[in-house]
């Protein structure tokens, strides 16, 4: 790891700043995927499934029989996890529950707001080189708890043409309406447009590779809503002479294990705890299967120390991090003056691990400093929120005046009018 | 009007089809500003200041003089209006805010979710032929109450590089931190870039002309986050012999007053009603200041019969209506059903000029079919979620086999281990 000590304000930008996403190179090749899908549907579908994935599908829907088979193939313990881990989400977005709220603004002004679920979701999940079941339950389980009537999920099929029995299983107990065995810019786009098989979505959910990010944005041009811009997974450890080296150091390269360009930040007010750290990172790292990742990762990640606590949340508000462990004595001083931040983990038995799996929390999180405007997914995500009015004459009659005058300082006649008639029958009455 | 009787589910879509945009034709202009706003700065914003608006501006910030002269310009009568809309309004949006969300997943693990307000806002208020200072209201009540810390607004000068008195009144009245007499795209990239005079933002907000709209598609690819996007505003009224045609017509033409691409439907289960609203539209139309506009609004709209309660409110969800006026004698039945508005007026003395001013609901709303995943602006546009989670030695314990066994299956062995150590060291403890 790199280390800064009392870094001035005018590097902050550069010591914040993220690998640069190549948007553009890849928005062609995106445009006409897309193009063809819409013109093509379930064929383009298969025949860039047999360009891309390198399989040959006759059927891109997941049968019945396939999901039986898979939900068999599951280990029980792996199955009681997943369903602790279900108990726990459900627990925690069930809670996020709201009201409707109704306000007499004035007499006789009846103003409401309730939230009615967006009908259909489309959920991405990645495949690649290890089966991501644990992001269907964070999407999943809102969605049906939201009461979404339709979810459907999109994963890129393994080289026999199928998904993983996890996978199947995830989706199946968590209420996914439909599975579809595709992957890509070609699910993005089928999920946007819909096919003879794929139903059209309103809203897309799910990380992906930096083609599923770019097809995502370019859906929004199509009438579809995203969760939310996606890029490389963060962590941002503050810690001081009261963490525990080794589980910092175990947190750090849990990040790191995602790919090589995972960001990872340890900040701290103490840096005589930096040497211990370093070596808890270096024995550790030895043992890791992802050895070769993650040694990538920590070659570019950061430690970086401050002289005060206020400089350093002034930092980390500045960065805004994806996933951030508070370690520190005067935690409650870290948790109050957080502006800018996804998911926050306190102390030194909450590792980011538990928010991945199963504590409750949802993994789904604004990367990229985005936790500076969007939220990560929860059970708002899933919902719209409506607005209500219902006006009595004696109401009309209280702010009708206030509107005719309104409307006319905006030039805007028909709208006085509309009041305009309503009082002056009332006034006939 | 055009008239459709009960129109096959097949027509549907066409029925519901909105006027397509023209995004790609403006994109190379916008992306060619963005990019000389980026390198330039003030410099490029001046100059399309001139180029645009056709003013030359040594300063763009409106001084705090500016302000206070505007301020005494304004009558008593139309500041009373705009305070007794502001009172409503906050009100409304007041009682939407949230507690803290606290829950004990499992023993030993808390979880909680917190909103944070998005510290710096940008608002964009159009000008063209009259001042819309209601959006004001509607954008910078909930920024403030949110606690939004920085709230800068755009507005485009006119002729004598000025702002409408009662845009600056209605801005220093809510509270607005910096208001900029500059408008369309530069503008937009003003805010998402920053300049010497304009803070860079965090999140978008307001409506505008398509080179404002495509603008602030633009603006997303700079990590910068917008409200929502924006087409041609919409009306669908449903109304049966209970509605009184007079106020469907007012209303009707309310909405058709915007612009000629102007959305306007009537949709009903009682046709006999049809001709009396008709004639009430050609004897209110004549008197309109605005009637070319309406007229060809009017031209381009459509009334729908329905024989069923059930097919009006399939058709209704079915298009999504912006604004959603209801008239019928069972109510209850159209506001239980709607799964796709943005603002719902209920009765005869509910007109959409209402909620446009004064009733306390907000006015920017999702268009062109947006009502079925996009929520209007409210208070929470304003905030970030946030989730925090803190676990005991105790709660590792309960949740720490199941996230063990799901990192395994994932393949994620650094996030196992971070678990694995906790729990090595609580067992020989």
């Amino acid at each position: 790891m790199k280390q800064f000590n009392n870094p001035l304000p005018k590097e902050w930008a550069d010591l914040s700043s993220r690998p640069t996403s190549s948007y553009e190179d890849i928005e062609p090749l995106v445009a006409s995927v897309f193009e063809d899908i819409k013109t093509e549907g379930d064929n383009a579908i298969k025949m860039y499934t047999r360009k891309f994935d390198k399989v040959n599908l006759n059927q891109i829907q997941v049968s019945e029989k396939e999901i039986a088979f898979g939900v068999t193939n599951v280990s029980t313990e792996l199955k009681s996890a997943i369903e602790l881990a279900k108990s726990n989400i459900e627990k925690f977005h069930r809670a996020q529950k709201t009201d409707r709220i109704s306000v007499e603004t004035q007499d006789g002004v009846l103003c409401w707001q309730e939230k009615r679920p967006i009908q259909k979701v489309g959920l991405y999940i990645p495949g690649g080189s290890a089966p991501l079941f644990s992001t269907i339950l964070m999407l999943a389980i809102p969605a049906k708890i939201a009461g979404c009537s339709e979810i459907v999920m999109c994963s890129p099929p393994d080289k026999s043409g199928n998904l993983p029995d996890v996978v199947l299983y995830t989706a199946h107990l968590c209420g996914v309406t439909k599975i579809f065995k595709v992957g890509g810019i070609q699910a993005i786009a089928g999920m946007s447009f819909g096919t003879e098989s794929i139903p059209s979505v309103h809203k897309l959910f799910g990380p992906g590779n930096q083609y599923v990010t770019v097809a995502k944005q370019w859906a929004t041009r199509y009438n579809v809503a995203i969760d939310m811009p996606a890029g490389p997974s963060e962590l941002l450890v503050v810690a001081d002479e009261s963490a525990n080296p080794s589980y910092v150091a175990a947190d750090l390269l849990s990040q790191a294990e995602h790919g090589i360009d995972s960001q990872v930040i340890l900040v701290t007010t103490t840096p005589s705890i930096i040497p211990a750290v370093q070596m808890e990172i270096e024995d550790q790292l030895a043992q890791l299967p992802r050895k070769s990742i993650v040694e990538k990762a920590i070659a570019n990640s950061k430690v970086i120390s401050f002289p005060t606590d206020d400089l350093a949340i002034e930092f980390i508000n500045n960065y805004g991090p994806e996933h951030y462990i508070i370690c520190m004595k005067n935690e409650d001083l870290y948790i109050d003056n957080i502006e800018n931040a996804g998911s926050v983990f306190v102390g030194n038995y909450t590792p980011e691990s538990a928010g991945d799996y199963a504590s409750g929390t949802n993994h789904t999180l604004p990367t990229n400093g985005y936790a500076k405007q969007y939220s990560g997914v929860n059970l708002d995500s899933f919902f719209k929120q409506m607005t209500f009015q219902k006006i009595t004459a004696k109401g009309i009659q209280n702010i009708g005046n206030a509107i005719q005058r309104m409307a006319e300082a905006e030039g805007l006649e028909a709208h006085r009018n509309a009041v305009t008639l309503r009082l002056n029958d009332l006034a006939n009455e």
